[in-house]
């Protein structure tokens, strides 16, 4: 009779943790797939600044006009975050991947969205400080007299702002991440 | 007999779940502690950099000197940025104070996980494109002919500078209460 019962709580519990863990092992699987799309997105950000420089058509005799990122150290640590950011996410799609597989593991999931967070403050950092540098490009500062250099060097302007875009977007997916790593947390 | 074994059940639960209600509960209060300790860092970041201003003691007969927070737009968004986080922070306290003492509440901390890494994101935008101009501002670039103004503009400088510490510290803090709002998540 007692075992009777107990396996009876037993049976009630396994039906109702089924479509939980089929929740969480969606959720890790869209956790895999944004990973995905943010190491494209921030390894793209990092070539396509690491790759902008320009020269312009018209030299005088001792001076070449050229421009490139590792000229504003701004740029070279936007270069410096996504690359670490997206090395870091290589590394994740492994627990990424063991979640889908254990979708009741705990501490990993603490363990990732504490790392999350952490490197999405640092893609955000990099993003936003080339943001105000590009800014700066592009309008220039009276009070301060900072001029404008992309009335000069144009096509690196357009380079280096869109290379911002990827950043931005890993930064929004990170959110995104984090969210779902706390959805499958309370969902056990 | 069948009654008897269900209420043994139910007592094991519950002694069970005693420990856990008390780190919960000791988390909960040590995440309205840093949330404090936030509120004062970037509150006190938003009101140093927004009253920033400096007056030169030389002047001619139609300029005088003067800078202030507001002649760099970034600045500008670093004290809107700080503003708004310490008031999301502000009205977060209730939640946190909710949590003390509903220490098995789920998804209001979901929500709470999720707002605070947008906040994060927010207030790390903020600093860091701050950094980049305060750093242009006391080292100049002279690839693109941006003068250094903290030459001038000394004291005007080193306060700008020094309200970036209290967000900064804000970010870091941020990072914790994820990881503390994670952990809680886990042990219901």
């Amino acid at each position: 009779m007692k075992a009777g019962a107990l396996e009876l709580g037993h049976a009630s519990k396994v039906t109702a943790t089924v479509p939980q863990k089929g929740v969480n092992r969606g959720m890790s699987i869209l956790d895999l797939f944004l990973r995905i799309i943010v190491i494209i997105a921030t390894l793209g950000s990092a070539i396509a600044m690491g790759t902008t420089n320009e020269t312009l058509p018209f030299f005088t005799q001792f001076i070449r006009f050229r421009a490139k990122y590792s000229d504003l150290p701004t740029f070279t640590f936007f270069v410096v975050a996504n690359a670490i950011v997206s090395a870091y996410l290589v590394l994740s799609l492994g627990m990424s991947i063991f979640h889908i597989m254990r979708s009741r593991a705990q501490a990993s999931r603490i363990a990732l969205i504490f790392f999350d967070a952490a490197m999405m403050a640092l893609l955000t950092a990099g993003a936003s400080a080339s943001a105000a540098i590009v800014y700066l490009a592009h309008k220039g500062n009276t009070k301060a007299n900072w001029f404008p250099i992309c009335q000069q060097y144009d096509s690196f302007c357009h380079r280096t702002s869109g290379s911002l875009v990827g950043s931005f977007i890993g930064i929004i997916i990170f959110i995104l991440l984090v969210l779902f790593s706390a959805v499958a947390l309370s969902r056990r």
